[in-house]
């Protein structure tokens, strides 16, 4: 049995106690919250604490979740890790690799576990892709976009703020980027070019495009428009196109609609002339002559949120494997970095 | 009357031709093609040749266009030049700067005009997102994407073959690139990351990925893929997103629909909690409420690819300038070629 303290009863404190709740090997035994109204609705059973350092020192608890605001980790992970407790931190583990380093230092020194919420590498809509590059179903990718597009601003919360670790590049990005470089794992990441900025919020990044040059030659892009507007049905959440050399595949939405599409006949060359539309004169793009393009449903895949804490359960058990390990969050992290430095010169900048 | 000979009797020749013939003040006196097979369809009443050195020496005209392919323009426009021939060039009017400028003494010396056919400024789609980046009808324009796909390769004649001049870069960046430019007239492009591959063809590129950084803060995208596949209907065409601090605006097809989108409540801070769905738990992205969008059309803009031919007309006759200047024609090859390198390195370059 795990006996689970949890500090920072917002939104995400929230979705974490509902879901150990549903684990008979975690048991909640205390949350702490400053704020002593965000409590309220704790059950009675449950130990309620507004000071970290209390809860520490008197609950019956060998493990803490992390979901305070982000520039709260550092601070909060250390103290827990000084009380020997284990923890899961919610991402981004830390505002800047340095003070990963220095997180992971004390960590190191009292011997506890360390491991971060990235249950977004269980998003059906990434494991779709994920099990399309794997298998090979387009051929030799070449082309991965993953965007998200939001319909008029909603940052919510202390993510509008600077000083809390606010923006969608620590609050998304970090999860479009865990995504891909778990998903290219062992590729190294040679170069990004990077857009961040804000475009409404004064103090925190609201936008981002990203460009990844991989060493496989596997050229991807992260887009997140947080103020994008559009009458399109469904345009405002998850898409994803993969391009290979023996097709392609979108899929739209967490929901994860889409499809493969390859030919049976591969054209490399085309008839000379032909009548011209709206295009003008073009012969390389208009509209597909019936059949020539083959469509196939998006693989199956089997995948929930809950599989992050059966796989910490296992972790804690010594039957797996920890999913999500210090070294990959801290290459996110650099990977981060990388994307202000980028976007700050207008330049890109060499990785590894 | 201006006096046309035409070099290159093939798809575009063939274009030219008739539109030319529309104009009372343009007459088409000969037509050049080294294939004498391609000049079967000509009417009788214009003088065929086989040979541009013999049409030079003994047609009526004043003014060629050049249609040939891409590696024969270097040698066919200076001896148009050298003939003391007014001259209109097809895009790209070189291989590179170098060839540019070796051409451009030829011309300079001999006294007479160049212009190239970039006609697709005067494309509808472009027409509408140049209309909306000047009016600011979506606010302080910060990114712009502009993108062309094709369903299944249908690369053709020449096109595929690299000592041709063939590639979708010679082929349609030039057009892609040059609209960008001539919209953000004045704007210095600071740096260029570029991905320009040959996915399916042995010898010429047939997909890229350009990013602009403009020193006024604007992101342009460029992609077009020869060989990308979808079931979606109207994929396979001209796409275009801006996006500005007041709304967006998206625009797809050569027929050019789509709309403006902006909205009369800025969400700047969104409610701390709501019901999860698919998306799991974000607040930030998902449906918009009704009524929270406005909708509507995209500017109307009156445009024709014949107005390309009205102003060759006016600025032969001095009553206005060329739309299409040698030095806008040379900092397209430029950007091409920052492009190929910033592929090459893997790194962006700096351009201005």
């Amino acid at each position: 049995m795990i006996k689970m303290g949890l500090v920072g009863y917002g939104f995400m404190g929230h979705v974490h106690y509902r879901m150990m709740e549903t684990f008979g090997e975690i048991r909640v035994m205390a949350v702490c919250d400053i704020n002593p109204a965000q409590l309220e609705d704790l059950p009675e059973s449950v130990a309620a604490y507004t000071d970290v350092d209390t809860m520490l020192a008197e609950a019956d608890i060998d493990t803490v979740i992390v979901c305070c605001n982000n520039n709260q980790h550092h601070s909060v992970v250390c103290k827990c890790a000084r009380a020997k407790k284990y923890i899961i931190c919610e991402k981004p583990m830390a505002l800047s690799v340095q003070e990963l380093d220095k997180m992971m230092q004390v960590v190191e020194e009292n011997g506890v576990h360390l491991t971060v919420h990235q249950q977004r590498r269980f998003d059906k809509d990434f494991r779709i892709i994920k099990e399309i590059y794997d298998t090979g179903k387009v051929g030799k990718v070449y082309t991965i976009q993953s965007s998200l597009y939001g319909y008029n601003g909603n940052m919510h919360d202390w993510h509008i703020y600077k000083d809390e670790g606010g923006g969608m590049l620590y609050d998304w990005g970090v999860h479009l980027i865990d995504q891909i470089l778990w998903m290219m794992d062992g590729v190294k990441l040679k170069s990004i070019f990077a857009d961040v900025r804000n475009v409404i919020m004064k103090e925190c990044d609201d936008f981002f495009k990203i460009q990844f040059h991989f060493e496989n030659n596997v050229n991807v892009e992260l887009e997140l428009g947080t103020y994008f507007f559009s009458d399109q049905p469904d345009w405002f959440s998850r898409h994803w196109f993969i391009g290979g050399d023996k097709g392609s595949a979108h899929c739209d939405g967490f929901d994860a609609e889409g499809c493969c599409v390859t030919t049976d006949h591969l054209l490399t060359q085309a008839p000379g002339s032909k009548p011209l539309g709206a295009e003008g004169p073009t012969r390389s793009f208009g509209k597909p002559a019936d059949g020539l393009l083959i469509t196939a449903p998006l693989p199956e895949v089997h995948t929930d949120h809950r599989y992050y804490f059966e796989n910490y359960i296992a972790a804690r058990a010594g039957r797996e494997p920890y999913l999500v390990t210090v070294p990959q969050v801290r290459r996110t992290l650099a990977v981060m970095e990388a994307c202000r430095k980028s976007s700050k010169l207008g330049r890109s900048v060499d990785f590894e």
